[in-house]
């Protein structure tokens, strides 16, 4: 015996509409040990499409050596044909070489894979932060001029596994300092999942305090420690209308060894539902999609939501 | 690699201090299939104490055919001693004769377990809601005579399995009945965890508006839907300062078959340590105990913070 959706008793704090931006099939898939075929994929794809995600990140390219399961960004990419191009496909690209192939596959929108700090960079990108920016700085302005929208992600904002704490004032520094590369859109990582809601607060408020307001920012939390859902409400609550998550929270992070996956989508879909909140997302269709993919990954669902719907 | 603590950022918008009402050893232990020694379940609750938390529930003076999980509260307490009495060491009692029980062995605290739902009443306690309270009455009546505490469950107030809806007018009714009825502490338990942010905030605006103050009220969310922590919060920001929590996030609801655990009280006190909330818990003396007492259970924690910090 399940509820199917919540009481659905309105919260004023929140905006009346948020944008999920969907990363399990980039940030998702990238993290998990099953290697799924193109095809498997792009029906992932397909279905969160049909399910009602409007935003998806799609693929990768970045080298197959540093992330097999994406290897096969050009064939997921053919496979979905038009439902794979335009401004809400972003692929994640690393360098100028990954958006010369995001080029020509076709895309209509990139994002770029900034680091908060110094190791995440070197371990990450090979380079420091610096020697990160200047990389990215011809990607953002190719991109730009050949009419891509351009998401930078900021990593380890609120917690890095080998410098722990991070300063509010540096995580600004690198946000800011992708927004002036030509960025529309900032998302703001808590990699590891350690931030917690003060910490979402201030950091909002520091970027506000430098004209980087929420219209330019989304929300990325790992749901790691388990604050995943609370982070995210607190950021809605101070106007940020994009929200990052993973349909069946799969995912995590290669780098940080105890990084489990991003916040469930469907787990945040049931907070927005019940609170008022417009997502234009079919949660029983989005619940079906993770049974299905669970079946392709062989392991069930780590979403609340998903478990207890599904009877996992 | 993972971090300890998380990185402190007050949330000025959330109560200087917290106080955990730890639940483990009764809602949690009631809810697991492995039935736990005695000697074991007081080596829990002693660890609890040591590890800082100043209210435990330690169990129930239920018929064991009903909780047979929880049938050995006399020698539990015994084994106890002092730790095992006052005020802040309350014992569930479903009516006179679990508070004969309870009285005999010396307890400072009882907890009743009233119902929103007349579906559930019947279910739980084989009566409808108003037989419920008149049996209540005397209960309360008596235990305050004898100088006890009393707090008062409200079971299904977010969501019935049965009913589905709950009105929020329905709940504030039982409410307002129990602590007519002299209890000085109301729980408003999420028992089949549906819950979400706004419901949280009309809940407690109703009572306000009915003269029951956040300063009467405790919150009890459980985390079937993955809303758990993200409701806490709500609550504190309301100003409610007593949160009912598992640690490992032991338990359930047997009752209905959807039900996972409770939230977890390592979760929780990651989110007030990096708040900057005060809880008096040690967060690594608490995981210690989750990953000690998993080992008795069998399985891990299904605790966000237990896992990222005992690498299970």
């Amino acid at each position: 015996m399940s509820i199917g959706l919540p009481q659905r008793e309105t919260n004023p704090e929140l905006p009346s509409r948020v944008t999920i931006y969907e990363v399990g099939p980039r940030d998702g898939l990238q993290n998990e040990k099953a290697v799924v075929p193109a095809a498997v994929k792009a029906e992932f794809i397909r279905r969160l499409a049909a399910a009602g995600l409007e935003t998806i990140e799609t693929t990768s390219f970045v080298p197959p050596a540093w992330v097999p399961q994406l290897a096969d960004a050009r064939e997921v990419l053919a496979d979905l044909g038009d439902l794979g191009r335009g401004p809400r496909r972003p692929v994640l690209v690393p360098n100028e070489r990954g958006l010369d192939d995001a080029l020509e596959a076709g895309v209509g929108a990139v994002a770029i894979f900034g680091s908060a700090t110094e190791t995440f960079a070197r371990k990450n990108l090979n380079r420091t932060v610096a020697e990160s920016l200047d990389m990215f700085a011809p990607v953002v302005a190719r991109a730009k001029d050949a009419g891509l929208w351009v998401r930078a992600y900021v990593s380890m904002c609120f917690g890095d596994p080998w410098e722990g704490p991070v300063p509010i004032g540096q995580v600004a520094d690198v946000a800011q300092r992708l927004m002036d590369l030509g960025a529309d859109q900032l998302s703001l990582g808590d990699t590891i999942g350690t931030g917690t809601t003060g910490h979402v607060s201030r950091l909002l408020d520091a970027l506000d305090a430098r004209g980087i307001g929420t219209d330019q920012i989304g929300v990325h939390f790992h749901d790691t420690y388990g604050q995943a859902l609370a982070n995210t409400m607190t950021a809605l609550r101070h106007g940020v209308t994009v929200v990052d998550s993973s349909t069946g929270g799969l995912g995590g992070c290669p780098y940080a060894k105890s990084a489990t996956g991003n916040l469930a989508t469907e787990d945040l879909v049931w907070a927005l539902d019940g609170a008022g909140v417009q997502t234009g997302v079919d949660l029983a269709a989005l619940v079906e999609t993770s049974v299905w993919m669970a079946g392709h990954l062989g392991r069930p669902s780590p979403s609340g939501v998903v478990r207890a719907l599904a009877g996992g």
